[in-house]
């Protein structure tokens, strides 16, 4: 199939988009919530804390009978009682006297603050201070941080290590999350075998980009199953098939077989609908997407460095918002060190070292060059609407770790 | 336990530094690698590609036989063999010979260049093309991205998606890298109860931080376990006893109890030797370090916030490390929208919302406060030596997903 009408890849970005899918919703305990997407508003069932708590081990005081205390001016307390974590007292602190109080412990009835035991000594039950403490001091109020009812987290959300914290507090010991989606990933390629360090067949190629391309799923917040195909229409055909009825994505790489044109192509038109199939991008012009029975295909090229930059123009931001997690390419200026040539009509993903001020590409950069993203960082993207760039220009830069799930 | 001679946090690092252990080299298979961290140089076994490659579906010719073809001036080719991906033909290309050759395949001898199909019509062994090729083009010369023998990884590196590939290429099917690190939690606190929805035991509090902590070892690359440990000497005792016979890092949060000091500090001093106790830092002021049976652990607050910020103060550093891979804050600079006041001698981790320009701190931020963890994305550190920032200063901030494995 000859590319003669490239796409842009704003529109097939577009006709990507007008295809998202959703995953399912499920239920997952909250221990095993933690890098997904929340597919539900959280709700505090609780105030957090429940209830005025001391921040210190100290003495639970009124504070107004402390004022004046010092090291040459102490003042006597009396103590009443003592609570643990976890442990509350029913006695009401009055004038000058005092409960032992442990951090996390409920502050007792008549008291409104907590002294910190560094600041008293004591024999039994009499207690001397030698510090003053304001109304307040040493407690964290109920509900400081949450206040039951209250919505804490809104659906859609992405689950760090913090929203774990807020969503336990909330009461959830279980929580709804869209599913991962489940990727097939077809691999196309006489002439691939798996890595050895034997001696390989003539004509053979070690088979690299199962694993890019796999990293790469998971690395979108996906599950990723691999399977090989033979270069026929007629195998490529049936693992597409299949795989349509199993999985939520299909990903092929390669496909390319003597005098039939690209069999990938030819298998999904016959099996369903190509939405797009050449891009004005460089690298990765043959990328191509289709839906077969209701799922959506890539195609991306047997080309390493071309397949990498395929998925990232298009297939992460399906996978990412599949699960309800918006996706879009961070852009940040950097000053260029290099001139940039690039092409009026075309958008290229440059991959390129930057830093914090600077972005320099990579030159040796052809589409089989594994090191080339491998010694790149991040991609220079120069819009189809710009025709490159020179030395010292300001340019766009997206960092490979920012399209990390 | 009174922290009255504060360590810096510069000095706490170094203790931690000093006392930096590494987990064992383990082989895994290639499929396994993404995300660990290299245990050896990555040398080539082969050359990749291993030989002249079609980059295109089309005719393997000698360029020069080509040159002056054109829609207008077609020239006529004979048509000798045709080799498919994964084939290779013994066939040698003469003058006005061509042999069909698959994108994958290895050019045949006596060619120099590939046509592209399209450029061609052809009835059976008749080829005319009308168009020429120069010497070498659609050709991905052998070794252009490895040559056999050469070192293509150093031992340390970070495998990512495209690390695969090229390890993989090399010839990989196993890999050695450095072992996961087993981290065992030890989560101490009688107040604290798993997440419900139903109401909650007087003077209890859902214990959030197991998986605050549980998630923030994952996401430094490790393994995490969690134990409960009743808030007694004892117990205390015994729980980390037993860890650091099994595990290679203990992180312990709370562990308050009456008129006993820190249980966990004193647990620790009886068991082994404490590094440090309490360091001039906001939040997070009471965290430790400390060795037992050679095995570092770490004491983190009961408090959500401050245990969150200690962990990527001390923690993350050890465990990254513990794998090969170094970890050092990646300071950028960000203009304050706020005055951001500190104190002379201490280093704040605050909290704050920063984007590529500016940075703003959350402002409720006590350290019970999990919302302000949850609203920020960023930390604003100010050094022991600055007393604070005005508005529009310049600030040095680091981004919470730059600290993640």
């Amino acid at each position: 199939m000859f590319l003669s009408k490239l796409d842009s890849l704003a529109n097939a970005i577009k006709l990507v988009k007008d295809n998202q899918k959703f995953t399912e919703v499920e239920e997952v305990p909250i221990s095993e919530a933690h890098k997904r997407v929340l597919a539900e508003d959280i709700m505090a069932f609780h105030d957090s804390p429940p209830f005025d708590k001391s921040s210190m081990d100290g003495y639970a005081v009124i504070a107004e009978n402390t004022f004046g205390a010092s090291q040459s001016a102490p003042k006597k307390f009396k103590i009443i009682d003592a609570i643990g974590a976890g442990d509350f007292s029913s006695k009401i602190v009055n004038s000058n006297e005092a409960i032992i109080i442990a951090t996390g412990a409920p502050i007792p009835d008549g008291a409104n603050a907590v002294l910190m035991k560094e600041y008293t000594t004591s024999d039994e039950d009499d207690l001397t201070i030698y510090s003053q403490v304001t109304p307040g001091e040493n407690i964290s109020p109920k509900s400081e941080d949450i206040e039951k009812g209250q919505k804490v987290l809104c659906k859609n959300t992405f689950i760090r290590y913090q929203e774990m914290g807020l969503i336990a507090s909330a009461g959830y010991d279980t929580v709804k999350v869209f599913k991962k989606p489940r990727v097939k990933i077809i691999i196309t390629g006489n002439e691939l075998v798996e890595p050895t360090k034997e001696e390989i067949d003539k004509a053979k190629i070690i088979n690299s980009n199962q694993f890019t391309t796999k990293a790469m799923v998971e690395d979108s917040g996906a599950i990723a199953e691999i399977t090989h195909a033979g270069d026929t229409f007629g195998e490529v055909r049936e693992a597409i098939l299949e795989a349509s009825l199993e999985f939520d994505v299909i990903i092929t790489t390669g496909g390319t077989a003597i005098s039939k044109g690209d069999v990938v192509l030819d298998a999904l038109a016959d099996l369903g609908e190509i939405l797009f199939h050449g891009v004005a991008v460089r690298p990765g012009k043959p990328v191509g997407a289709g839906i077969v029975n209701g799922k959506m295909i890539f195609t991306l090229s047997g080309q390493p460095v071309a397949s990498m930059s395929q998925f990232d123009m298009v297939v992460r931001k399906y996978l990412f918002e599949m699960q309800g997690r918006p996706f879009e390419f961070h852009l940040q200026k950097r000053v260029s060190e290099l001139k940039v040539p690039s092409q009026l009509g075309r958008t290229d993903f440059i991959r390129a070292v930057a830093d914090d001020e600077c972005a320099k590409h990579v030159l040796n950069r052809g589409s089989g060059i594994i090191r080339s993203m491998v010694e790149a960082n991040s991609y220079i993207i120069i819009d189809e609407n710009d025709e490159g760039y020179q030395k010292d220009d300001i340019v766009d830069v997206v960092f490979f770790d920012s399209l990390l799930w």
